[in-house]
């Protein structure tokens, strides 16, 4: 299929509804042009998605690789405590991909923005051929309050380490679908659906990052992409403090750890270094947990876990589990290459 | 060289200073955050270069290949009448490519910055590897105010159409290049120095893109980089106005007709064709284009020069020479593929 085709695809992709308030102008001009909202911080982030390294269609639908690059940047925002508002859209397409892998990739995108009931504009873009692997990059903006900006940096000595949702089943599920990949029987995966959905089409946490953000209780927050040692530690280094984990205390499903059990592998483990689950990973004051705990679950139905606390930077990082005291290393995820 | 070589010196290169009243987070957390300027619209464009696509390393030094990545996105937010600010520049890199090499990409990009007096800050990016061309996209984003937005769809009837500098030039450099391709004697290119540099490093025309639009008096703007034939069009069929567009009135310099004589070629067909010029094409209130000119090279030293005029729809887009009137039609330029 040539570019010329592919072009119409993403221009008529692009007629998604825009807010118009905020849009002053949309994709077909140098430039898109919006309005911010007066006293508000834009954040900005981008996240490129390279087949091959990022993402393998052995394993994922092209809905599937667009929902999943399009939950990337989203969490980048709600881990900022953050609203999306505007995205930017680039394609690098070999001659082989077909208009209907093209559909799937937008529609991907589309139906990851309509899950979670977010306002997403798509502003514009760009579109080339490329002799190689399939290229995704994504730009997007989004809003929030200069004074409630999360930072990975802010967290203080005697906070609670607490995460949003269950840990683990990303690994876990991209495992599954590699353990079972030469064999027909699809029904293997059949009990680890949960688990295998968490790695195909992940869902960032937007409303709980604002609620964590509004309450003013929390410190420090990041969302769980590189694993959770590796982010813990990206919350140490960056904030100069120690950090003690619990391993009993991780939240992992049933699913998982059976999951787990089939792959013949510690679902501590596995929680500790599975990358892209877009869980938040945030310390909060300690005398604040168990209320904004409830009110999380009240409000969005998703769990807030104390999985450990912030001790002094010279304490160094931990992880604590029956066995005893142990370092805390960025063993997290690895891309699958 | 492997991938954690180049994210230090990707790292290091983001170390060029923020503007500290404006970037609230640079590199280094989930996402940038900027402080607009209240009263302000936001500018957004991001570009794509593919190797083998869009640039070719046999003609271009990565020096210049960074500059012209970073002046393709400038140029965009020029065309709107805005100031750039904020830039996240993405790399997808085959082991191939060197410390050197991607250090000179980075230059390239600050030396264009630098060149045009501009302060933008490197505010973020993302780093892949990839079994393929390198790629390079940057995301753009500007201000300007809203009233002072420069549409491609604002061009009336009787309004003159103007160029700034002089067209041709990028086009002749390039076909300059590959007729010398198979030449050891480099002195061939001596006399066509400017046309060539307008090729490999063309400079954006920010300054005069704000002086235009402050000006009240340009009604229609576009930046030239498909081709004046073919973003004459794009005004045109946006503004739903016809176009009368003079071939004798075309600005080509000395050089770049020599330069067409010894590629033998006409310099019109050149300068009608020739993309990428990155000059500004717009439309103006005919009483106003002298003092505009006269303005334009006080204060920037650059010539504006009026090339034909807004006519109505029903009488379409053509262009004047000493043969007649002929069809103006999109034979801009076609990238090298």
């Amino acid at each position: 299929m040539n570019l010329s085709e592919f072009e119409l695809i993403h221009r008529i992709r692009h007629q998604r509804p825009t807010a118009p308030d905020r849009v002053l102008l949309g994709i077909g001009d140098d430039t898109a042009a919006v309005r911010p909202t007066p006293g508000m911080a834009l954040l900005v982030t981008t996240d490129t998605f390279v087949e091959g390294f990022d993402f393998d269609t052995a394993f994922s639908t092209w809905q599937q690789i667009g929902w999943k690059s399009m939950a990337a940047n989203v969490s980048d925002i709600a881990a900022m405590g953050g609203l999306p508002l505007y995205a930017l859209t680039t394609l690098c397409l070999p001659d082989c991909r077909t208009a209907e892998e093209i559909d799937g990739l937008h529609e991907g995108m589309d139906r990851l923005i309509d899950h979670i009931d977010l306002s997403i504009s798509i502003i514009g873009g760009d579109l080339s051929g490329i002799t190689g692997p399939t290229v995704i990059s994504i730009t997007l903006i989004g809003e929030t309050e200069p004074e409630h900006i999360l930072k990975r940096s802010g967290a203080r000595v005697g906070d609670y380490v607490c995460v949003t949702g269950h840990l683990g089943a990303s690994e876990a599920g991209l495992r599954l679908l590699q353990h079972t990949r030469q064999q027909p029987d699809r029904s293997l995966l059949e009990p680890y659906a949960d688990t295998i959905a968490k790695h195909l089409s992940p869902v960032p946490r937007v409303q709980e990052g604002r609620l964590l953000a509004d309450s003013g209780f929390v410190h420090a927050m990041i969302d769980i992409s590189d694993g959770l040692s590796s982010d813990a530690l990206h919350i140490g280094h960056g904030s100069r403090v120690g950090l003690s984990i619990h391993a009993d205390a991780l939240p992992i499903t049933a699913e998982t750890k059976a999951a787990a059990q089939t792959l013949q592998v510690d679902p501590v483990k596995l929680a500790m270094q599975s990358g892209e689950e877009f869980e938040l990973l945030c310390t909060i004051d300690p005398n604040q947990v168990e209320s904004l705990a409830s009110r999380m679950a009240d409000q969005t139905g998703l769990s807030l876990t104390p999985i450990g606390e912030v001790v002094d930077e010279s304490e160094g990082f931990s992880w604590i589990d029956t066995n005893g005291i142990h370092l805390l290393r960025a063993e997290g995820y690895e891309h699958f290459r």
